[in-house]
């Protein structure tokens, strides 16, 4: 099969329609103990086999009383009721408060029989065994109802749910001692290019690969498992070799560099002669990042993504985020937080008018408002990321933006640390 | 020392500037490989050793040229200039370009000696081994000077800034291989509850601790190391052990649970009876949490948190959260994002008028603007928090916010995901 070169740039909803045939039956799930299951993504629906509270508890440190006993209550006419028992949370009380009388309760404890309200501490006085009360209580008065929190039977999270600190707690509330989540796809990457090197030795004379180090951690927070597997020169036979060895061991293989239309740029060539290759996407409608190809080879989605760095992180965000958050139970669209800032300058952008255009910024926060701060510089100009901590997506056919104007920053766990 | 058990409530501008007393002296430095110090605070600052790029490099794949030669160039009268070699990014090419020729260059390679523009491949064709330049270029056109991206003893990033994937690739560049970094400070933990176990055998018996669990994540994420020490009984000498264990072994030991006034609340009396304690924040002006109180035993600070789980973790936003960031090397102001959205219904408080009130809020997205719906419940409803993403603080003396009303949203890493 022949593999053109030259772009066929594809819009990034239609990419993502193609993302979702792509992964399609690729995802696979594995049971953990709730212990290690944060931050993974539910494979199943939880449904809670149990009442919580499992049985009507006290709301607050007092006693226990029936409240038909009350209902004459008033500071005038205070009903005296005979303190039979004293209830804390690490007991099982096994007593009934009968007419008459009342028992001493601590916060979270099981309501003991007989008893449906409970009157706060700060509202009686126990004196010589007794606690006058001097208003009526309402039935359930001070009582959390068994299941008030979780009922048996109800669905608490659903397919598709990333666990956070609270749901871990919730989990263990319910005994739910495994559950089970989308397994983390492996993604391997390699960078292409006969400059680079990852060997230490070789880091005066070449440039060392500082690509994979990043597009790693960006992998990993997206919910993948980085497997890094080096550098590779300007060769097709090591592009060759390296490809298949991220098919054999990775759900995803990514290259960095080496994708485009010039005269050394060997990846496409490579992938036609390793097997039946179809390039799914090649080019897609946002600058930089435009080079950004996909092809499936052997079953797998191998995602090119350009060699310049700002190119390579608009990539990530436009192509293989979506797919690694696909492949482990996730919505491709909204795919990171934003947040609303106005810009603090004008930004002009005459170039790739058909095209959605990336643009770095800073995120300020001055008296509780955000503001972004473009950073611009050219494609090949590494501290332009640096000085960022999101984006902005100019949409195609707009070439000004006003400064003041409001506009979405775009913030990705790895690029912004979110503390 | 004798230790009140009554509350003597602290704003939290307060309590903020006796933790940064505190953590005064207390923070250590460790030096990591670049490739593990993602997400780490740098203890350094980091100053460029070299340019870059290193030298003046072609901006685009094209002819490297003298632009005094082009001077007279126009579509009528064309300036033909001699090819004399080629220059790959993986080649270091000696030649020299001299009047009347030119040097095929590739993206990124170092202008040869003599050019001082490039000539975009696209303006120009080649045949014959010449190639026709049909319009003057300007000196540096084309070209990146060195040092555009970074310049030698540029200061790149200070101390306390978070290091993230882009920095990661940026100190590789500048072959940064150890940085300099803040200790992660170590935080044992352990709840206290004679109704609570972490022993699987006991679980139907007793309720299985699940606040550790939630309260390690967020721990992890603030920057912290959780160090869960288990569970203890409501007894004094079973607490007075926990936290000898956790005084020798972290920075900072929490308990969660017993610290209230409550009959069976152990754990101030276990501080007092250990060695020299010194309770410095009993109480905050928040509610829930404001039983969360801390206490400096040894020199190292106890961190009790209320046992509601709400209250735990409002304890953890406002004051085990900036102490860790403190101890980290980060500022406990701001810590954590906070997004603005409107309320999609009215809040009402009566209570703690004279306290900060925190609310937990589910962030939702519409149309791209977000709303905040307050999820209510009282601090003993594990739910409320699983169905909320962050929560919203109501300024003390304020009782009612308007439907529609914008309010911040705090989101925190480990209760949002950011995914």
């Amino acid at each position: 099969m022949w593999i053109p070169k030259k772009f066929a740039y594809m819009s990034l909803s239609e990419a993502h329609i193609l993302l979702r045939e792509i992964a399609r039956g690729k995802r696979s799930e594995e049971t953990v103990p709730v212990f290690q299951a944060y931050d993974r993504v539910l494979a199943e629906d939880i449904i809670s086999d149990i009442n919580i509270p499992p049985f009507p508890v006290s709301h607050v440190d007092g006693y226990a009383v029936r409240s038909e006993d009350t209902l004459q209550a008033s500071i005038n006419n205070p009903v005296s009721l005979k303190v039979i028992g004293r209830i804390y949370l690490d007991e099982v009380y096994r007593g009934e408060v009968k007419s008459g009388e009342a028992a001493y309760i601590s916060t979270g404890c099981a309501l003991p029989n007989g008893a449906d309200a409970v009157t706060p501490v700060e509202r009686v006085r126990e004196r010589g065994g007794y606690i006058e009360v001097l208003r009526p209580l309402h039935p359930r008065e001070n009582v959390i109802p068994a299941g008030a929190d979780v009922k048996k039977g109800e669905k608490v999270f659903c397919t598709g749910h990333i666990l956070r600190a609270q749901d871990i707690k919730l989990l263990i509330d319910l005994k739910k001692w495994m559950v089970k989540v989308f397994r983390r796809p492996i993604v391997a990457l390699f960078s292409v290019g006969s400059e680079l090197t990852d060997r230490f030795e070789e880091a005066d004379k070449k440039k060392f690969d500082s690509h994979s180090a990043a597009i790693s951690i960006l992998i990993s927070e997206a919910g993948g498992v980085p497997m890094s597997l080096g550098v590779v020169p300007d060769d097709t036979n090591a592009i060759i070799s390296k490809l298949r060895e991220g098919i054999e061991k990775a759900d995803v293989v990514v290259t960095i560099g080496g994708a485009s239309i010039g005269e050394k740029d060997y990846v496409l060539e490579a992938t036609k002669r390793i097997g039946e290759s179809k390039v799914v996407i090649r080019g897609i409608k946002v600058q930089p990042g435009r080079v950004t190809s996909l092809c499936i080879l052997n079953d797998k989605p191998i995602v090119m993504l350009p060699g310049h760095f700002q190119s390579t992180l608009v990539g990530f965000y436009a192509i293989l985020l979506p797919l690694i958050r696909l492949l482990s139970g996730l919505e491709p669209e909204e795919p990171c937080l934003t947040v609303r800032a106005r810009l603090t300058r004008k930004i002009v952008i005459r170039e790739f008018l058909s095209f959605d255009r990336v643009r770095f910024v800073r995120l300020m926060k001055v008296l509780g408002n955000y503001f972004a701060e473009p950073i611009l510089g050219n494609s090949s100009i590494a501290s332009v990321v640096t000085n960022s901590d999101g984006f902005i997506i100019v949409p195609c056919g707009r070439d000004i933006l006003e400064e003041g104007e409001e506009v979405n920053v775009h913030l990705i766990r790895g690029l912004y640390p979110f503390k």
